[in-house]
C-alpha cells in the first residue's frame, strides 16, 4: 500500500525544504545499556519536530489547494508544524484545538500566525470539526497521522536512519501510528521497530492486542503529543502487518529518560522523545548486546526549565523496573 | 611548533575514549545568518565540553604518571573534565579552584569523585597552588590550556571539523586559547580563525593587540568558561602567526545567541559557546556571503531552566549590534 519508492520520492521532494539531522552515536554501557545506540537528533528538525516532514509532503502533493490555506486538527506539534509551513507559504493556517488545549499552545500558534478554533472535548470531535470546516472552505487539510501522505512524508525518516546508524532496530515513541507506519513502510521486514508508548497512552499496544484500532482512555506524561486515544486507521494496517514490538513504560521511566538523556548527552527533549529511550531500557539485555539499536528523538517543544523539575545528577544508574507489557506482532 | 602530525596521532590515541560529536547544517538565512552554518555539537562531548581532549591526550602521553593521580586548576569544565577522567582511570583527582567558585561547581566536582582545595582568588594563584601540589606529591598536573599536550588535544577538533564541514571559516569562543591554537595548528594558513571573546574578558584580543599575552581585567557573561585574565604563552605563540580575525562581543548579543540556538535549533549551550555564534553575527554580511562557516559549539554545562530566562520567541531579528572592535593579524 505504501511503497518504498513513494517515501524515496517524497524525500526528494521535502529534502531542499528541511533540515538533515544528524545522529550521535554511542558505545555499549552509555546509559547503561548494552548495545550501540545512534540517536536520531529529529528534535532539531524545522518546527522542533519530525511532523513538518508529513506537513510539507501533503501540502507538495497538492500545491494549488495550499493556496487557498491550511487547516489541521492538533493541539501541538503538527500545529506548529502546520503553522510553520503556511507562514512560509504566505498562506493562512487554521489550527483547530481541543479545548483541553492549554493558553501556552494557543498562544504559540497564534503567534506563528495562525487562527485558532477551539473545539472539541477530545481530539475526534476536533479532527471532525476540521474535516467540515476543510470541506466547507476548500482550505486543505492536513491530517496529523491519519493520511497516506502524512505516513508518507514521516517515512522520509526511514532513508536517513538507514544510511546514517544501520540499525538493528529502531526504537521510537507511538502516539497515532504515523510516524512508525512510515517507518514500517520503509524497512518492511528488514528491521524490527520497537514501539514504545506510555502505559497511560496505550493506543497502538491495546489495538494490537484487539487486532483493531479501538479508543482508549489517555492521559499523563507526553499525553500532549502522544495522547491521541486511538491509533490511526491507515497507520494500524501497516503497523499489523509489521515487524513491531510493542512496549509500554512508566512515566517514572519516560522522565528518568528525559534526565538522563540531558544529564549524560545534553540533548533537551520533551517528553514523548524520551518514550523511545525508556523502551529500550524495557528490553531484556540478550536483546540488547551486539545490537545496533537506532533511537528516534521526535521532538523537543519544551520549555527546557522543566528539565530542572527533576534532580540533575551523574546519571541513571537504578533498576530498569520491569513492570511492563511486551506484545510481538507478526 | 605544534604539526599536523602530532594532532593526526592525538586524534589516533584519543578517539577510542571520546564521542564523535555530529554536526548540524543549515542553509544561509538560519538564524538571520547569511552564510551555511556548520554547528560542531561538542557540547554533546564526554563531560559536556571538548575540555576531555586535551585531559586525554596528556593522561595517554603520561599513563605512569596518571596512576599516582591527576591534578588540576580549574573552577569549570577542565576541572569536570579531570575528574571524569580520573573516575574512568580510578585514580585519585585533586581539583584547586579559585575563591570565586561557587558551592554549585564544587558539589559538582565532589560529586565526581574529586577532591576539592579552594585556593587563590585568581586563577594564577589558584594555578601556582596547584603546580606547588603536582610537584611535591608527583600527581600528574592537567592544564587547562598551558601545555603543548592540552592544545594537542584540543587539536583534534580539527580533523572532525575538516572533515564534516569543510569549511571557509571556523567560529569559536577564546578562554585561554586553547582549542584556538590546536585549530590554528591543524588548519594553519588555509582556513581563518574568527576568535571571538566577551568584551568583559578580551584576553586574546588584547594581547593580539600588545604583542604579548598581557593580564586583563575578567568577569561578566560566560566568565565561568573564559574568564582566564590573561591568554595562555603557547596558545600566544601560535595564534599570533596564525590568520586570525579576534571579535569581541556584548553579552546581550551573547545571551541572544544562547537564546536563538534554542528558539531555532532546540540546541542548549552555554553562554561560552554562544559567544562563537554572537561573533559570526558580528560579521559584516560580505564576509559572510557563499562562505561556509563552522561554528564550535564548545560546552553546555549549564543550567537548562538559565534558557527560560530570556523571553523565548520566534527567533532573534533584531539589529546586529555592530558596537565591537576587530582585528586582523598576520
Amino acid at each position: 500500500m505504501i511503497q518504498r519508492e513513494h517515501i524515496a520520492a517524497a524525500a526528494t521532494a521535502i529534502t531542499p525544504h528541511i533540515r538533515h539531522t544528524p545522529v550521535l552515536e554511542v558505545p555499549p554501557g552509555t546509559l547503561g545499556i548494552d548495545a550501540t545506540l545512534t540517536f536520531k537528533l529529529e528534535h532539531m528538525q524545522i518546527s522542533g519536530t519530525f511532523k513538518i516532514r508529513g506537513v510539507l509532503n501533503t501540502v507538495l502533493s497538492h500545491p494549488e489547494a495550499a493556496k487557498s490555506g491550511l487547516i489541521a486538527a492538533s493541539g501541538g506539534n503538527h500545529g506548529i508544524a502546520v503553522a510553520m509551513v503556511a507562514k512560509r507559504l504566505g498562506v493562512r493556517a487554521k489550527i483547530f484545538v481541543p479545548t483541553i488545549a492549554g493558553a501556552a499552545k494557543r498562544q504559540r500558534l497564534q503567534a506563528l500566525g495562525a487562527e485558532v478554533v477551539v473545539e472539541g472535548d477530545v481530539y475526534k470531535d476536533t479532527l471532525a470539526a476540521a474535516r467540515k470546516e476543510a470541506e466547507s472552505t476548500g482550505l486543505l487539510i492536513l491530517y496529523a497521522f491519519e493520511a497516506r501522505e502524512t505516513i508518507i512524508g514521516a517515512g522520509t525518516l526511514g532513508p536517513e536512519l538507514e544510511e546514517q546508524a544501520r540499525p538493528d532496530m529502531i526504537a521510537l515513541a507511538v502516539g497515532g501510528g504515523g510516524l512508525a507506519a512510515g517507518l514500517a513502510a520503509w524497512f518492511g521486514d528488514r528491521v524490527p521497530l520497537l514501539c514504545t508508548e506510555p502505559v497511560s497512552s496505550p493506543t497502538l499496544h491495546v489495538a494490537l492486542s484487539a487486532g483493531e484500532p479501538v479508543d482508549v482512555e489517555t492521559g499523563g506524561i507526553a499525553a500532549d503529543a502522544l495522547g491521541c486515544a486511538r491509533v490511526g486507521d491507515i497507520p494500524f494496517s501497516v503497523l499489523s502487518g509489521s515487524r513491531v514490538i510493542s512496549e509500554l513504560v512508566k512515566s517514572d521511566d519516560v522522565l528518568r529518560a528525559q534526565t538522563d538523556l540531558w544529564d549524560e548527552l545534553r540533548i533537551a527533549v520533551e517528553p514523548a522523545a524520551a518514550v523511545a529511550l525508556a523502551g529500550v531500557r524495557a528490553l531484556p539485555t540478550a536483546a540488547l548486546q551486539g545490537k545496533r539499536i537506532a533511537v528516534v528523538l521526535c521532538g523537543a517543544n519544551l520549555d527546557p526549565a522543566s528539565l530542572s523539575r527533576t534532580p540533575s545528577g551523574t546519571g541513571w544508574t537504578g533498576d530498569t523496573s520491569k513492570e511492563k507489557a511486551r506484545s510481538f506482532s507478526a
